[in-house]
């Protein structure tokens, strides 16, 4: 298992090409997600379609990157983490959330949740509202990702049902102690928070012992 | 906003059919989606890939089902759930996990997590650790999710970090005072636990007055 968090830079030309060549392949594959879990075509067709999702499967396989490093954006210092399950830009999987940085640290994103993503019916999974928080809470903690931070403890308060479709989620840093950072957040739709977040989270001790 | 939890009832060989069907179909999604992660095909490729996604989506929705009742499984009482995003059979986000109930009520699951789940490189996602053991956690305290619960509070401890490859979960009831059922639950590796949880599940007013 490698801890090593090596880099390649990008530049903003390489970075907007990428984001434009890829972004709209993950969007496809995000409806045809949507598509597989609700489709009622007979059975010929959905065998049919699966042989063709196969050979787009090898076709995309044919040339890989090497997963080893991460890619940096030159101009912003951040990592890209495009393959990130929260806010992957490369990730179907991921809604995708875009963050933004404040200056004074605050971290927010308005994203849409569809049925992809539902639990209960009409609302939004429970655990769905745990991975957006932990990853925003993560990023408030770790100044967008630019410093080496790991989940130490999170509790997630259910105000109330988490309705699928556009929300809002917002994180802080109430403070640091030594390795530890406290952070708090909220998820919100429209009508204000449904669910409340506070974490801790550590600087590991090869990061500490790197200064 | 419906919360109405209408169901269907399906026989057993219907439930083996549409399983044997749309099982399959998602796995294929889920390649798909990691070959799209890590693909460094020309962009004519990626752009050509993009096209025939979008024609499978489109073939796929020209007949879907309703979405406004959920399916139960004539033989055992329990929801399919094949939509959600923790263990939908037909839900490409999820990895999925498929639950296992003892007599006693625990429940348990080993699956496998691949890069698509990925957080700090080599490691699963934390909020990953969490939609996993919250929904756990949720399918204890529901009796398989035969009873509406719904999440109130979930605090997860991360004691180290959790490896990408096969992992194992497992939840239980620890005792129920009136409305709310208090569960824990750990998610594993093959040297032991890796996050701890603790939730509180609370049966929703409507369902109270229901009786």
């Amino acid at each position: 298992m490698s801890m090593d968090f090596g880099f390649d830079v990008i530049s903003d030309a390489e970075y907007e090409r990428q984001r434009a060549l890829y972004g709209p392949l993950t969007e496809s594959v995000r409806r045809l997600i949507d598509a597989g879990l609700h489709t009622e075509v007979d059975e010929d067709t959905v065998r049919d379609a699966q042989d063709k999702i196969d050979a787009l499967t090898a076709l995309l396989e044919s040339k890989k990157r090497a997963v080893t490093s991460t890619l940096r954006h030159e101009a912003t210092g951040r990592p890209l983490a495009w393959a990130n399950p929260a806010v992957g830009l490369r990730n179907a999987i991921a809604p995708p959330m875009i963050i933004h940085h404040e200056d004074d640290g605050q971290c927010w994103s308005e994203f849409t949740l569809s049925g992809a993503y539902e639990g209960p019916p009409g609302w939004v999974h429970g655990g769905i509202c745990a991975l957006v928080l932990d990853h925003l809470l993560g990023e408030a903690a770790s100044e967008g990702l630019t410093q080496p931070k790991f989940t130490g403890t999170i509790s997630l308060r259910y105000l109330r049902g988490t309705p699928l479709g556009p929300l809002r989620a917002e994180a802080f840093v109430e403070r640091s102690e030594g390795v530890k950072t406290f952070a708090r957040g909220y998820l919100k739709d429209a009508d204000g928070p449904t669910v409340e977040a506070e974490g801790v989270f550590i600087r590991p001790a090869w990061a500490r012992d790197a200064g």
